[in-house]
């Protein structure tokens, strides 16, 4: 079979599928999950095996460690993907929850219905937890998933297909609510992301290029986790030990994360008071501050800031710096340069904070703390598929809710339109 | 100045106005409503005036009575938008509002504020009443808005432009808030679609090849408004009487809108005491009927539904009808069928309510009432921009929360991530 064949089969089982999923009971999507918990773990040894094969593939062809730590299985992971399971499990079903009753001068009553939106497509890199994670939240928030995990990791996965598959049935869900692509030409994304008949959403994750290659090219909405230039601004108000503490941790907490610090914008007004502490902090962290023309006046020595810096989502031991002399600038320069992920401002002024909260245009706006808390198990979501770059559907941290849609429903008694 | 740089000049100018509209006060936004109101009554001889112009020239193209209607203005048509300006003046202003808010463990409190989607693409057919009424639904809901109606209003809708941006200007806010495309080169329309710099969705309305060609070339989100294969399912346990009258004012009250009946199905029990009462009816008022084998058993003499008859938006008098055994049935062929705009259930009986209620896929789900009632004014939305019949985003009658979006807002008083 082609591909392209291959993938519309694919894709119309997933959606015959969705139909019994999302009126599948609670239950019998918690028993999926709890099943699949126990699975995973009655497995680990051949699972563990099998991920070996893959991550053996990765090292012959030269695959940094960032790339083969993503990829491997060990003990401790298989557990937290069980453990994550469990949680999912506990969680509120949202489907089928109506909500904003109320009755019309028509004399017909109007409420909304939570419903799934249907067939989700997952692309991502070579992560196999994704592939149990996202498995999860699609059959808990009564969808079903077709996923297409990296290339590399295609006989982990093959692996996880089986149990998923298993789990399901002794849940009594069709078998074709979770399904993976086994094929890993990257013709099978094209494929996915224009096949508007089947799919409802994809969802992303992977690379800048990866994420830029699908938002154009799809025909079908997208929720996208773009890249995370987070800022904090440390207002005129800022109490300056507290900037300290924050931005210290928002920028050396974990280097790698979306909702890592990576520009800072300082009041003119406390320069003077709280970069040059910030200096001594971040020289012996081997943090790279890049800065202004004043921010190389206030601490020198220090290299230029371009625009490309400002920017830039660095993911590693370099922040850039600008100063500014009021809010207003503030606010200007962080919508203008911001992916529109987390910003953070410092400050013990009411107005301030309100204005910054208004006005900056990202998906969390956040007071007096770190950027790093930008997640959707911080947020309460109790589990987290992405986190959504966008201001349509889903933005911020997605959680369940984020995979699901409201339909009007109406209860009448014979009324008609007049 | 070529059409690319002309949208993208219009689209850098509404982007800018944007961060001004979404922090408008409620007053300044009510101001401009209220005045344009009043500046629509005290210049409708001139509207009328012009007007006539466009109403000319599409008279001369041959135009027919149907696009002349939609096209033409008189006194009531433009007291009915001063009304409706004055309407949407007294909603409730949702920006800014903030809810969900929680305490975590952590600390921080997380609470979601509602924001402006940004900037607002309209594309729709020579209508110029849809010019003031989305000018006016964007500004309230802290958008700006760029529009781009059908080339025969042309004159109508620069003349409105007019009259919207001494408004607007009355109010305080920016002119590049609402602006028109005065350029009637459909690569207009392409150029808008793709601008994803500056536009955060595209709401196109007008025909289905029009919806085609925006979906399929867009790069920016669509609230789409399809076409409204609308159907009734007749239930073992419906009320004959009401499902009578119910159909009769589904399908006649009016044949040309997108919440009109188009395709009937009824349960094989009732077919006999139900089908031949119906065609009494619609005889009488020049509804076709057409059906499948056992239709055409009970009624006979009718023509044949094809395939394509069940997939049909009539728009017009007549209406295709299917028997079927069960609710199982009548669920599978309308969710087949159907293009998931609106379905109502006929029935006495609570199990059926509940399962087509669950079971159908559609943006509005009815119990014993008439699908004419989808509708953002019937649902008390008090306005509505169009009927969205996507699950992503908004669904259904799309309002001023349609237009809006959720950021989160974090209030913490030093807490950092360990």
């Amino acid at each position: 079979m082609n591909i392209k064949a291959y993938i519309k089969k694919v894709g119309s089982r997933a959606k015959e599928a969705s139909a019994k999923i999302a009126t599948a009971t609670s239950d019998q999507k918690n028993i999926f999950l709890v099943k699949l918990a126990e699975i995973l773990i009655n497995h680990t040894d051949d699972i563990i095996e099998i991920n070996k094969k893959d991550v053996g593939n990765a090292i012959k062809k030269n695959a940094d460690d960032a790339f083969i730590d993503r990829l491997t299985f060990n003990f401790a992971s298989i557990k937290l993907m069980a453990d994550g399971l469990i949680k999912v499990s506990k969680l509120n079903d949202l489907i089928g929850q109506i909500s904003n009753k109320k009755r019309m001068p028509s004399g017909i009553e109007v409420a909304q219905m939570r419903v799934p939106l249907g067939v989700i497509g997952m692309i991502y890199e070579s992560r196999p937890n994704v592939t149990i994670d996202a498995a999860a939240l699609a059959i808990k928030s009564g969808n079903s998933i077709i996923l297409r995990g990296g290339s590399e990791s295609i006989h982990t996965n093959n692996y996880l297909a089986l149990l998923i598959n298993e789990s399901l049935i002794f849940a009594n869900l069709p078998e074709a609510g979770v399904q993976i692509i086994e094929n890993t030409d990257r013709a099978a994304v094209t494929e996915m992301i224009t096949l508007t008949k089947f799919i409802d959403v994809i969802i992303p994750r992977g690379g800048k290029s990866l994420i830029h290659k699908i938002t154009s090219e799809a025909k079908i909405p997208v929720i996208k986790h773009l890249d995370g230039n987070c800022h904090i601004y440390i207002d005129e108000y800022a109490d300056i030990d507290q900037a300290i503490t924050i931005t210290d941790n928002a920028k050396t907490q974990r280097l790698g994360t979306c909702n890592t610090l990576e520009s800072l914008v300082v009041n003119s007004k406390n320069a003077a008071s709280f970069l040059p502490v910030l200096k001594k902090i971040f020289d012996a962290k081997f943090i790279e501050i890049r800065g202004c023309d004043r921010t190389k006046e206030c601490i020198p020595g220090i290299t230029s800031a371009t625009d490309e810096d400002f920017y830039e989502e660095y993911l590693g031991p370099i922040i850039s710096c600008k100063i500014v002399d009021s809010i207003e600038e503030a606010i200007h320069h962080i919508n203008k340069y911001s992916s529109a992920h987390t910003e953070s401002i410092i400050t013990k002024n009411n107005d301030s904070a309100t204005k910054f909260i208004r006005e900056i245009d990202s998906s969390s706006v956040m007071i007096n703390t770190s950027t790093r808390f930008a997640d959707g198990f911080e947020y309460g979501l109790g589990a987290e598929i992405g986190i959504s770059t966008d201001k349509f559907h889903a933005r911020g941290p997605v959680g369940l809710e984020g995979l699901t849609s409201l339909k009007y429903i109406v209860f009448g008694s014979g009324q008609i339109r007049t």
